[in-house]
């Protein structure tokens, strides 16, 4: 194919943001990738002239920019008038830039995130970003599930080839996968639920206060995505029953420091629970569902038998298991579905497939 | 985006070219896939004037055809003059098409196909057909190995972002692997490799002479595919060691119904394998692999702890491991790999992702 430039307008330079231009910056393409805007919250780079800005260097030159930055409407300006097609990568987790997502594709912007709010949030935000018009922009994103790994894709082409979802279910926390694999597992063992998360916290799996892990709202957006690829008009993630694992009165106290010194005195409930599944010869997971049989979302403690591929997965790694009218015995793809270098590759390779169709 | 028309050379009209036609009739999409060309080693039918041919009425319309049918250079020069792009899409497992590509693809012909002969032929012809110039067709073939699952997609992606393909262990053959989970079980059993192959034929999982699935050479065909896609410049599916299942002495037997009066009496030999896998808690599986450490691929009977993914497997289950150094623990996919229905998916799938680029 004829060489051709793309324009990149990376939005975050965290982790993930910070692999992803290094991973562009070694890409050997016969596609150009040129990055002409850099926007972290500090600092802000622009290329006025959309020439590259530079990959080896951009750290360096982010931090010692001059350029005065622009809010949102002022990028989607400055894009507009960019000579090669744009794709606005988004490697932040920001509300107010996921809702402008829609003003971006109706000017023919194309996004490419890990980003999930635009997706889980209110189901119109979804709609209006992929409503399709004469010069709409593409919208991919793969890392919004499971990172790195294969799932938005292939389910998409499932139900675009004909196929019809009948079940999806799977666990799509690396931190609570975590949790759950080592508190209860095939050859059982007396570790308590609170012990755990402290060694959860400790290996950095966490999040500064635990309770925005444990209360399986990241989880419920996920599954909201699922969901709505699968055809299930999902209003919102707090529109189905999401199962937190904070103990009731430790939701409101004031700390995660606080939470985690009174964990312990809760231990009880999930013994109980790991107690009542051993004696099924089965083991707790923390799994997101979409039934279509049931016509039912939800975010759960389930319990599954030690043959099943839920009971012996390993580390922090995610499942998910995929049953259709084709697929009577589930698909199931696992593996790690957290981590900056896999996150970032989930969204290079959806910036590939954006530039090979503008 | 603004709606366009793809036409579609179809070769092949068998269980999976019935079955992807059919399903491209029930294709929802802003794109128009029209149907030019319909041919199979007995009919021939073909739109003169590149209007779509039906795709409700395809199968009286080719057996009443009487349309004088192409040589492929007839073919070629047809798709050539068409208005709108060509995606060629072989349904068949013929080599002399599958020699074709390159002449297709450097006239700008796209190609999607389950035909694996393409890909794990000579490394010359391999080279020929994805050697891009100026103007050459896309070429897409996921169905070439797990069927509709999502495999080489997710493997070129790793290696496109930059990712070191470490190993690639998996088990590509439905009918081997039906035969080794009933074989060779976690729980254990005392039955006949002979009976089991019997049940996999009485099953319709075996080609006409069992022997065809068990001398391996298909896996090995997949293997040679997911090798050159990670890197390893395979010069031929028989250039590396491949494991046959089919006593020596049987090899040369005249007939299938032959091999299977006479396999009972050679049953020992992988009782043995078994008995001595289950004295080491494994089982046995029929794999191929490619190992980059060891410099090797390489297809053969392993064994496997009963709680390796692979042991677990269930019926007819295709299941791919991939390592790479983003993934030191492997990704894991693992669903039907053969099948009329999913297989067409795949072929569709690709076709969609040749429509969006061209």
């Amino acid at each position: 194919m004829a060489s051709k430039s793309v324009n990149l307008a990376v939005i975050g330079a965290g982790v993930v943001g910070s692999s992803f231009l290094k991973q562009v910056g070694g890409v050997k393409s016969n596609i150009s990738y040129n990055l002409i805007l850099l926007a972290t919250s500090d600092n802000f780079l622009i290329s006025k002239d959309y020439k590259p800005l530079s990959l080896a260097t951009w750290e360096s030159d982010l931090t010692s920019s001059k350029d005065s930055p622009l809010q949102l409407e002022g990028i989607l300006e400055y894009l507009k008038k960019s000579p090669s097609p744009v794709i606005f990568v988004d490697n932040t987790s920001n509300q107010t830039i996921a809702e402008f997502y829609p003003q971006l594709v109706q000017n023919g912007i194309s996004i490419a995130t890990p980003n999930k709010k635009g997706f889980s949030s209110d189901l119109s935000l979804w709609d209006n970003i992929f409503q399709e018009g004469p010069n709409t922009g593409l919208v991919y994103h793969e890392a919004t599930v499971g990172a790195g790994l294969p799932i938005i894709g292939p389910l998409r082409d499932m139900v675009q080839t004909g196929d019809k979802i009948v079940k999806i279910e799977g666990i799509f926390s690396g931190s609570l996968s975590f949790i759950l694999n080592k508190f209860s597992t095939i050859s059982g063992n007396d570790s308590k639920f609170s012990d755990i998360v402290k060694i959860a916290k400790s290996l950095g799996y966490l999040e500064p206060d635990p309770r925005d892990d444990l209360n399986g709202l990241d989880v419920a957006r996920k599954v909201t995505i699922l969901a709505r690829i699968a055809g299930f008009k999902v209003e919102s993630p707090s529109s189905f029953p999401v199962r937190s694992l904070i103990p009731k009165p430790l939701e409101s106290v004031a700390s995660g420091k606080e939470y985690l010194e009174k964990l312990p005195s809760y231990d009880h409930e999930m013994d109980d629970l790991k107690k009542e599944a051993a004696a099924e010869n089965k083991v707790l997971r923390f799994v997101g569902k979409v039934d279509f049989p049931n016509n039912t979302v939800s975010v759960a403690i389930e319990k599954y038998d030690f043959s099943h591929p839920f009971a012996s997965l390993q580390g922090s790694d995610n499942v998910i298991s995929i049953q259709t009218e084709r697929y009577p015995q589930p698909v199931i793809i696992q593996g790690a579905g957290a981590g900056s270098e896999v996150t970032a590759a989930g969204v290079l390779a959806d910036v590939f497939r954006i530039a090979e169709r503008v």
